[in-house]
Formats: C-alpha cells, sequence, structure tokens
C-alpha cells in the first residue's frame, strides 16, 4: 500500500485524496487544513485524518480534533500530493519535502524547473518513474496535451490554439470577470510553452482569453498535419484514446452547461467530468494543398487533473507499467 | 437632401435613425413602429415621425400620434434602412420596396443572394453605387473585413478566425447563455463565407463560441501572409485605415468592460464603440519558414454597422467618392 498525504485541501487536493482513498494500492494518510471551513468539515466526515499547519486554533474551536501537524503527516507518508496554491508547492519542497527526504507531486501552478519533470500520464508516465518531485501540468495543458499526443498520429507540424477560459470556479466568490471578455494580454500565453513541457517537440502557440462562466474551458484548436486526414480519422484516433470523450451536438450536449449536467446525471462524485470533451460537430480536416485538422474541447477545470494524480503517485513510487496504472484509475472514476 | 426612412427601430435601426439625423446630406424622413415601447417614446421626444406598421391602437393608446403608416413614409423617401428582424428584411423587398420602386439598405441577418451586393465601406464602397439593394454585413463580418482588408497589403493567403460573441445585447432579457460556453456547431461558421461576400478572394475558416457577456465580441484571427512582417508592420497597417482603433493594456483597455467604460467617458451616443478596437499587446507576427500574423480585436455588435449604412445611403444615391463619404461620416461620428 503506498501511504499518501494531502498537503493543501482545496479544489484540487479534496479531489486528489477522495481518489486516492479509491484506490486498492493506496492509503489516504491524512490532509492538511491551515484554517477550519466547510471542506475541513467533510474531510472530518468522511472520517479523514487532519493535519494541522500553522495554528490550530480555529480548527480546535470547530470541534476539530487534528491527529498532528504537518510534520506528523510526512513522518507516515511515502508521498505527497501537494495541492497549495501556486508558489506554495515550491516554498514546501525546500521547507519540509527535501529535509524530511519525502517525495512529492506539486500542480501546474508551479514551473516546470521546480521538478524538471512535467507529467500526463499517457504522455510521457515513464519520465516520472521513480522521481523524487514531478508537476502535474495544469487544466488546459493537460487537456491540450491528451488530445494532440492522441492526435500526433497524423505528423503535427505546428498548432494554435484559442483557449476559452472559465473566470472562475463555482465555489469562487471573489474573482471575475462578471461581464466582460478579458484577452490575455501576452503572446503567446503560457499555456503554449507548457504544452512543451510534456511534449517537447510540439510546436504550439496559444492565445486566451477569460470570460464570465464557471463550468469548463474551451479550447479551440487547429493543427497542421503532415499526413492527409478526414473526420473520421480524427474521431477514430480521439476515441482509441484514454481520457478523451466524443461529445455531439445530436445527443444534445451542445455547451459546457449540459455537459456538466450530463455529469451529474452519471452520478460523477461532485459533477465532475475528468475526461477531455470533444465536439463531434466541430471537428474538422482540410486537405488542400496543406492538411489541417480543427477541433474544439472542453476541459473540466476541476478535475480532469485528478486521475494525472493517481498515476503520478504510482510512478513515483515504482509502478512501472504506466498503461495498467492508467486503467487501473480509470476503473476506480468509471471513465474510459 | 437624400430623404431616407428608417423600417425597424431596434438596436440598428435607432441608431442609423440618430446617425442619419446627424449628416448635413441627409433628411430622416421618419422610422416605423408596430408597437409601442420606451425605443417610441423616445423617437417621439426626439421630434422624428412615426409611421405605423399594421395596427396603430397600441401607439395611440399611448399618446404617440404617427404620422401614417410605412406606405406613406414610403411615398416620402428615397431610400430606406430597413433594419427589421433577419428573414423580415427580404419578405419587406417583395412586399414593400419592389412594388413601391424605393431603394432599400437590408441588414446582416439577411443572406448575400438577397441583394446579390454585401458592403463593407473601406472596402467595396464602389460597388454599392446606384444599386436598388444592398445588404450591410454582419457586425462580426464587418470586423473582419475591416482589419482583413488592411491587412491584405502583406498579400494574406489564408486566415482563421475564431469569434467568442456575446450571449446577448446589454438589453435583451431573453437569451443567454447565463454560465455556459456554447461553441457554434458548424464547421465553418457562417462567418468566414460572408466574409467572402465582400472580400471574394480572402480564404477564411471561422469558429465560433458564445458566452456570457453582453459588451462586444472577440475575435482572435491567424493569417498566413506571403509577405515577411513584423508587428509594428501590423500595428501601423491597422492604425492607417479607418474605424480600426488600437487599444493598449498600457492604458488599461485590457478587456470588453474597460473598452466600453472607455467609450462612455468619451461622451459617445450610447455608449458606443463603431471602431474595431485591436489590442496592441495582442498582435504578434511570426516569420518562421512560413509568415503569420495574429491578433485579438474586439467588435461592438450594437454600433460598428452604423457608418456602414451612412456611406452605403450616399453609396446607393449616387454619391461616387467613397473616401469623402466615409471622412464625412466619421466626422458625424467624432471617428477617424
Amino acid at each position: 500500500m503506498i501511504k499518501v498525504g494531502i498537503v493543501g485541501y482545496g479544489t484540487i487536493g479534496k479531489r486528489v485524496a477522495d481518489a486516492v482513498a479509491m484506490q486498492k494500492d493506496m492509503k489516504l494518510t491524512g490532509v492538511t487544513a491551515h484554517s477550519y471551513s466547510f471542506n475541513t468539515e467533510v474531510a472530518n466526515e468522511k472520517g479523514y485524518k487532519i493535519f494541522t499547519v500553522g495554528d490550530d486554533g480555529d480548527l480546535k474551536l470547530n470541534g476539530i480534533k487534528p491527529a498532528g501537524d504537518i510534520n506528523n503527516l510526512l513522518e507516515e507518508v511515502d508521498i505527497i500530493v501537494d495541492a497549495t496554491p501556486k508558489k506554495v508547492g515550491k516554498e514546501n519542497i525546500e521547507k519540509y519535502y527535501k529535509p524530511k527526504k519525502v517525495k512529492a507531486i506539486i500542480q501546474g501552478g508551479e514551473k516546470h524547473e521546480t521538478t524538471g519533470t512535467s507529467f500526463v500520464a499517457q504522455c510521457n508516465y515513464d519520465e516520472a518513474l521513480n522521481k523524487d518531485f514531478v508537476r502535474i501540468v495544469s487544466c488546459n495543458t493537460t487537456g491540450l496535451c491528451r488530445t494532440l499526443h492522441a492526435l500526433n498520429k497524423f505528423d503535427i507540424t505546428s498548432v494554435h490554439a484559442t483557449l476559452i477560459r472559465r473566470g472562475a470556479d463555482p465555489g469562487d466568490i471573489r474573482h471575475g470577470p462578471i461581464n466582460a471578455v478579458v484577452p490575455v494580454l501576452e503572446m503567446p500565453s503560457h499555456h503554449g510553452p507548457d504544452v512543451r513541457s510534456v511534449l517537447p517537440k510540439c510546436q504550439i502557440f496559444t492565445t486566451a482569453l477569460s470570460v464570465p462562466s464557471t463550468l469548463m474551458h474551451v479550447h479551440t484548436v487547429i493543427a497542421d498535419v503532415k499526413k492527409k486526414v478526414n473526420v473520421d480519422d480524427v474521431i477514430d484516433a480521439l476515441s482509441s484514446a484514454t481520457r478523451i470523450r466524443i461529445v455531439r451536438n445530436a445527443e444534445h450536449l451542445r455547451s459546457t452547461a449540459e455537459i456538466i449536467e450530463f455529469a451529474r446525471d452519471l452520478g460523477r462524485q461532485r459533477g465532475d467530468m475528468p475526461e477531455i470533451c470533444v465536439w463531434k460537430e466541430a471537428i474538422g480536416a482540410v486537405s488542400n494543398g496543406y492538411n489541417k485538422l480543427l477541433y474544439m474541447q472542453a476541459v473540466h477545470q476541476e478535475s480532469d487533473v485528478v486521475p494525472e494524480n493517481i498515476d503520478c503517485i504510482r510512478a513515483m513510487t515504482g509502478f512501472k507499467d504506466g498503461q495498467k496504472s492508467i486503467e487501473m484509475t480509470n476503473k476506480s472514476f468509471g471513465i474510459k
């Protein structure tokens, strides 16, 4: 049993905790809390051990009995999944994980250079084998890597993607925009270079905008490819890859809202959709002197990286068969 | 004096009416109303003659005294600007304008085939000269035509644009989405072919999505060009064209919301921004074996076609100097 601790129990941390608890080869040792909230309350109700970071007065006042502090957690685990806010992951490596000699996974808010290894299971599982520190790339980068990796059988020469990003997560009451489209005024947006941290040969250029929606990101992607392709080839390539779902206008999955409603109806925990959803009717292929692919995909920012964290735990703790790990993880999520 | 009547007094019609009233060489003969609303009330307060379409009971009940019906209006005008909802413009040509031998402009909701001539002043003014029926293209198509026409000095070979469309206009309480990104599930979206109704040689492919915002559309555009270009060349080409404004992160015009706030501060009527706004920091140029241009632009869906309607009136009534017409119109709007 791989003993796993979660540091940072927010959007990603709480999902990874539940996913670890579902794996037959893993044990959730505990999660951290730096203050009291409904997140801590739910963790407590689920029977997860809670370890404090900093002052524990707030927790005790609210009837939570901590199992110890973060140092106690580190003594009991094989690996930490750090899902703290941007930049804290890097600090925690220096402050906690290196001194305590504990392996750790950090998330996509951190820089590639912090670990030297960035991870998307179906693209580069082997690179994470037995590593001490690995970074899971962001939700957007994960989404781009999954589909571009599947489509690289057509020899992609260059990619341009526009990322229409949800402005804030559903539970976020602080951020916007409420009524604006906000372009990322840097060219390219950081997502393009970030894809290359997993797919180093991918020539990709990205532009990004934020919009007033909370549910999912949407990407429009154009790829120049060497091989002649048609729409059915693209559908086949995407369908046969893992963690990608073809959704259809015909089944009334015409928007991010309907995809998330579908996930809720499927009984997915928290209404999550960890698969990247590609709209069948928005897949295009042009062979007109040059060969181009076009598609649109929706990315559930809260959950697509969760299975990646699980596979990365296995890789870093020495489980060599990436394909098998992906199958085990998928089975626990009920995805293909 | 060109005598102009407005049929359909909604988002576009009311703006064109005000713009006609501002022109020294035009006279606003009157506007139509098919029912009472604040639009009619404002037209009445401005002293515009109101002509009924159908039953006038509703207007009279509310104290509006019609100057006659649509047939009376048609007898007094040289030209009609028809800004009725989609498909009604085409019906009105057959029902009213052809039988009465009145010239008419219809809007972008109608098909190109209805008139055979589609119009963007700075691209093809001469095509509308002395025509009986001309179509002004939609707000999105107008936006794409203006910038692509200006950039065609670099010999554009192909264009891909993603249109992030506002879900509904500011005063629209019926349409959505409220919280979703909704792709247009047809490939290409109709905008690409529509650009070719004005720029027939432009090889353009468009994808489109609707988002929960009311203020402006945003386009991300990639163009393959024959000539080697740099960012300054692109800025120069756009700056020297009419009805295009370069906006900058540096002046805090970072989003559609700030652009519209800027228009309000400028004292623009209704807070309109008829110029296409291109973000300086989002202009890119790549010369890497091939030459590519990239840019992002914001399009004010309520107003960018209004100056086009004014120039089209002049062209159709025989004013030959397109450049001069554009200057006269721009001066009245306070734009360059």
